[in-house]
């Protein structure tokens, strides 16, 4: 069980475990691997039955899939229940109900996500849209959360085979209302949409651009917070993934495809976080979130970790990036 | 060189370093020691010169200090020059004014902070005092960040012996605007500082409390981010660590000092973070900031990084947290 707990000062939301007993120690902790892999095609029987899959042949839960979902093994949030906010004492509470689903990316044993064949990868980033149309159909879900961890410093398990996670959340997170917030005042003075701004910016000046076509631009933002933290944006205006064209995807699978072979190239094999940003579910509260549809515009974001934050960092959300984004383009352009 | 840039969607604020030329792999990188340690007494000449020192005997430069101050080695601020907004595009930018300094917590080579007696605690929380209240004096400086990187995953450098940092800022870090706004828009409501009302609270519930003593509370908070972070809590409601008094140094001393030794025990000699949040610099904007001094409550935060963060995490900042901070302040109490 867990509960979702909020900061009332700083309105950052955290799903607090109570009932888990184990105490992390992962500075202690050697990475030990699964004797088998239970994303394998063939050993489905090792993983909880399937929420979704792409499935050209044979049963659910048997092998003959392409892309795979399944609620995770052990997870934060439960999907039963009901969206109840309660006051605990000064502080604020929601129960801990939500979503939390594993896309297994490709039926072979595949490590990186950037070997994959470009059609898998554009298989894979329609799942993740299906997924989001789905679980937005549930009210009870403020936010979903899209995102993959590759290798162990970045949060990555040790299930090392392909694959991203979903998690849908009953309160929006912080960055994403900062966002939000930043994205409609911006509007509200100018009329035009922050990131449509930006993109056209970045155009313009073409010094922090890594790669464009036909429907995206991939490029390191002016305040990277992290060495090589990239966007994948796409040209048209559009606030949601879930209304994400299919030839948006088609391209936007092989932007994504070359951009983290050439992070590979560069850093040395990085791990790396991908994040999908996209607007809140406006279902629940229409009126308010309709703004969202001129003020957003959601985008990828790849951060490789190769650097160690540290308490300046987590203490005051002011970061330290020893790579300028101009200098990080410039060298993933050169391998490109 | 650097820029300080900022995020126009986010509010958030990066250093840039504009000149520097190498890209972090710490996910390649072994920990290498340097051959002589350059804190430890007798080798000042390995440290640029110091800007402030607890010296009941010798010379500056020289043995005979019981706390030292240096500029960092490698500042990513410069201390000369005018503090300038300029934008850039879209964008906005301040010139990387600021400063950058070591406190060397101990003549002897210690490498654990929670090994120091009472007494060295209480002179290296002094020096920070003196340090904040001189480095307000510089109307340039915004906020002042003390804090402190215990072990290579807290992003401790590979210098060991006992140390902490401060770095002077041109402009106020995010979250600390965050807890402002959380603050003021309480007060407004209520004409009461939430700190001292959530320490209230925390003491009459008491399940979250570690540790308790004339001047200060030690407390797991209600949303802790991670695994067993702490809060120390000043009773006496102050806005700036700039204007503590000299008993609760005293007392604080003790307090971090037996929370870190708790800590150790705990977690098996976890990497940390120690962090001190203050009141950003009144003086520039006197007018302004006037109700912060109502607001805003100081105090110091421990996080032990036990954890590694992953990408839902940093795409959102919405934090899960696999142990309930009910049960860490139960683990610690046990122990202390």
């Amino acid at each position: 069980m867990s509960e979702v707990r909020r900061d009332i000062v700083t309105d950052t939301w955290v799903i607090v475990e109570t009932d888990h007993l184990e105490v992390p120690r992962d500075h202690l902790k050697a990475l030990r691997k699964p004797p088998a892999c239970p994303f394998c095609e063939g050993n489905e029987a090792m993983t909880p039955p399937e929420v979704a899959a792409i499935r050209p042949d044979g049963e659910p839960n048997g092998p003959g899939w392409k892309v795979r979902v399944i609620p995770d093994r052990r997870p934060v949030l439960r999907i039963e229940g009901e969206l109840q906010r309660v006051g605990v004492g000064i502080h604020d509470m929601v129960t801990g109900i939500g979503a939390n689903e594993v896309v297994i990316e490709a039926p072979g044993h595949v490590t990186h996500f950037a070997e994959l064949a470009p059609e898998q990868v554009e298989l894979v980033l329609g799942t993740w849209r299906n997924r989001l149309v789905d679980l937005y159909r549930d009210q009870r879900f403020r936010y979903v959360l899209v995102f993959k961890d590759h290798g162990r410093l970045a949060g990555g398990s040790t299930i090392e085979h392909v694959h991203s996670q979903i998690i849908a959340l009953p309160a929006t997170p912080r960055r994403v209302k900062d966002q939000l917030a930043g994205a409609r005042s911006y509007y509200e003075y100018k009329e035009r949409c922050v990131f449509c701004d930006i993109l056209q910016d970045e155009l313009r000046t073409g010094e922090r651009v890594v790669l464009e076509t036909e429907h995206f631009v991939a490029f390191a933002p002016y305040a990277s917070r992290l060495p090589f933290e990239l966007r994948l944006k796409p040209r048209r205006h559009c606030f949601s993934f879930a209304e994400a064209k299919d030839e948006e995807l088609a391209d936007l699978a092989e932007v994504l495809r070359r951009t983290l072979l050439g992070l590979a190239r560069v850093l040395d094999e990085p791990p790396y976080n991908v994040v999908l940003h996209t607007a809140p579910n406006l279902l629940p509260q229409e009126g308010y979130w309709q703004s969202v549809r001129n003020d957003y515009h959601w985008f990828l974001e790849v951060i490789p970790r190769v650097r160690r934050t540290d308490g300046f960092e987590w203490g005051s959300g002011f970061f330290i990036n020893p790579v300028a984004p101009e200098r990080a383009a410039r060298l993933l352009k050169e391998v490109l």
